[in-house]
């Protein structure tokens, strides 16, 4: 059911986007007249408006459209058709019942979820977080989990535990950008190993642990970001004795292993015998992205070097946010969520393979089983000049060189954001720009 | 009006600390008995003891008391009275009214508060933040606003962006140890700057400016931490003067201006007419600190390379606590709540200045005004030992080496979490200490 000042809201924005104002909207009056509802009505869809930066009320004089610097600095950030971000859209996160643990946690907490955590984090939440895990084959004590604001941080943090600035750490290619740019920054030596259909490449990264002291892997065994692929069990188990035998410690990220739609997911950390795993866990895919909630299972070897740089940094996640995301995350809730999400994106994911197989130009990886997008290689194209000329049109997709330089011939598209119908039309799209490429030849 | 599990609670609490119980508590079934309360009751309060590390619930065994180790350790964490931390206790935020603000903010905004925010901030909190400011004086865009989710990281990502390995910082002296173990990280110099009675010595600050390129002063014009002082509005001035002749920035970490009890504070960025002031706002003295939330103004001359590091390192507030925040915060609440803050700080602030003026053997200042703290100097006693000796009576306070090598006499004595029956009983406690160690002398 949507609400009255949503519907308003709604409107107005297509409006703007079209360009059927120019530079004013009409006046409140107006819209009142117009729309017949009350003026709080009217009130709340222009605060939303402003919210998204699309108008700017200037009193006495007017509603003004923001201006068009603004607004294409904007339009580069939402697109009509996205298929640039890889994080869902909020609302197929189940709003209402999450309500219900904030209010079950303020009501039974009280001031407690106000006031500074434990900074480790909520302790009942790592007890369950502990739990959760010896489903899926990892026994962690809580002592050796951790509560993260953000992967991001964690990975930055684990990095400056585990090296020093000019060693050198292994990333496999094409890459999250996110992770990359820390060990830049830091001073981190990178090299970085390419991917096979299976997962990283492990004869390349054997010659380069023969060769170089490599101390750090970072590595995305399920649904790696961009490419999608999900490593296979005998490279997991294979890489854990490399971890072994060449002695460094490799960093799983896990953002979406729940979105497997034909099997469970295996994680490396199940297969670490020797405590060369370090296990990090990012909600923002799978739960409010906005939630800053994480998690990071930490070696004990290790702990005391993490937990020195961590604590000093003094950046958590709020109590609330934690104690509310326990009570969900202990429910059934959590277990029907995750099932909602699966077959919400087991059915856009099926239709989007079903689609991008009948465009003959293109290769992907068609037995990717699961995750949010697919990395696609389109043989003499820039896919930089795609990507802008799609912007025009106000379709959003990830080039190659967001990920390295070595992929200027593939992008990344998403369907994590839209429903079946935009999918359709964008790929419309995207087929019609191929065409007038082909054309073209190389200059779209 | 208190709830039945927290009645139970609260017992339980008293005896565990007190010692009542040896390993184990009374099974489940006799609690049921004996508070005459059914079991989910009690198991609420078995779970809040849980919480606090009191016990452990080992199934099929009975409830055991946590082992004696991470008893010592969380002993140190809490104590029976607690003149050692600076953060109020929870129950002094307005708890309902802010429960209504994320209700509200849930309801309005739905998915969206769920959703990543904008990375600078909520829009409209920064536009509210921006008029608010003007009220003290400060004209600033919300452009030039970013929310962070800590001081700590604001405090580290502005000495990245504008200083090198190596350079200059200064700090005054006593200091808050936060701010100076980033500086110390990041492998800056230091220069410590002595406080007077009316803030930083200029005089002193005058010589190293012309004898070093100091590139970045941080300071707490008002109630500096752990010395409480305010600096003059004529310091203010000159500070501001010397920024420009040397040309340094200075950041002005605010935690507590609010809490002057007898007029309005002001704002060393209220005279910045050169732009070198970055103003730093917290909130975790006067509003739920375990919230994650603050504010920073940036000169528009090193905006960008702040934004440069903020955004990559990719630490924001939630986006619903950005929004239920600015909820309450543009509401007569928030100005009602520090309205309650400020009667109830300033009694105690009244109360225990008398009672530490009836103390011959301490010296301190006596005209602070505000904030939530005393900085006692105590001549031949090393205030360590104190420190240790009052923790063995679960009183806790905050000895001077914790703020600088220098001040081994001194300690900061904080009345911010305890009621006035307390601080009577905790200083009665001090007293005694302070006579038994004239007579041993130097040794307490």
């Amino acid at each position: 059911m949507i609400k009255k000042h949503q519907e308003v809201f709604s409107i107005l924005k297509k409006r703007i986007l079209r360009g059927v104002y120019k530079e004013k909207l009409p006046s409140i009056r107006n819209l009142i007249e117009e729309f017949s509802y009350n003026k709080s009505t009217i009130l709340k869809a222009l605060e939303e408006l402003k919210e998204e930066n699309l108008i700017e009320i200037k009193p006495c004089r007017g509603i003004y459209l923001t201006s068009h610097k603004n607004f294409e600095k904007m339009e580069k950030l939402t697109y009509e058709i996205d298929f640039k971000s890889a994080v869902p859209r909020g609302n197929i996160f189940p709003l209402e019942q999450f309500k219900e643990s904030i209010l079950k946690t303020l009501e039974f907490h009280g001031a407690k979820a106000l006031e500074y955590e434990e900074n480790q984090g909520y302790l009942l939440l790592r007890e369950l977080i502990s739990k959760k895990l010896e489903k899926l084959n990892i026994f962690e004590n809580k002592e050796n989990i951790f509560i993260v604001p953000g992967s991001q941080m964690a990975i930055e943090i684990l990095a400056k535990a585990l090296l020093y600035p000019g060693e050198i750490v292994g990333i496999e290619t094409p890459y999250y950008p996110g992770a990359y740019e820390i060990f830049k920054n830091l001073g981190y030596k990178i090299i970085e190993i390419p991917m096979e259909s299976d997962g990283i490449d492990l004869k390349y990264l054997e010659k380069i642990l023969k060769k170089y002291s490599l101390k750090f892997l970072y590595t995305v065994p399920n649904f790696h970001n961009p490419t999608g692929i999900t490593m296979s069990l005998e490279k997991m188990k294979k890489l854990i004795e490399l971890s072994k035998k060449y002695n460094f410690y490799i960093l799983e990220d896990d953002t979406m292993s729940e979105l497997n739609y034909f099997q469970e997911s295996k994680l490396l950390k199940s297969y670490d015998n020797l405590n060369k795993v370090i296990y990090l866990k990012s909600f923002s895919k799978i739960f409010n992205p906005g939630f800053k909630l994480g998690y990071v299972v930490i070696p004990k070897e290790i702990k005391l070097s993490f937990e020195k740089i961590f604590f000093k940094k003094n950046y958590f996640s709020s109590s609330l946010n934690q104690r509310a995301f326990y009570d969900f995350y202990k429910s059934s809730h959590w277990d029907n969520h995750i099932i909602d999400l699966k077959k919400t994106f087991k059915e856009k994911y099926l239709y989007t393979l079903g689609k991008l197989k009948e465009m003959k130009k293109i290769k992907f990886n068609k037995n990717l089983n699961g995750g949010l997008y697919f990395w696609i290689e389109i043989k003499n194209l820039d896919t930089y000049k795609l990507y802008l000329n799609l912007m025009k049109k106000n379709i959003g997709i990830s080039p190659g060189i967001f990920f390295s330089d070595n992929f200027k011939n593939y992008f990344r598209f998403s369907f994590a954001r839209e429903d079946i119908n935009k999918i359709q039309k964008g790929i419309e799209e995207l087929k019609e720009i191929f065409k007038i490429s082909s054309k073209y030849n190389k200059d779209i």
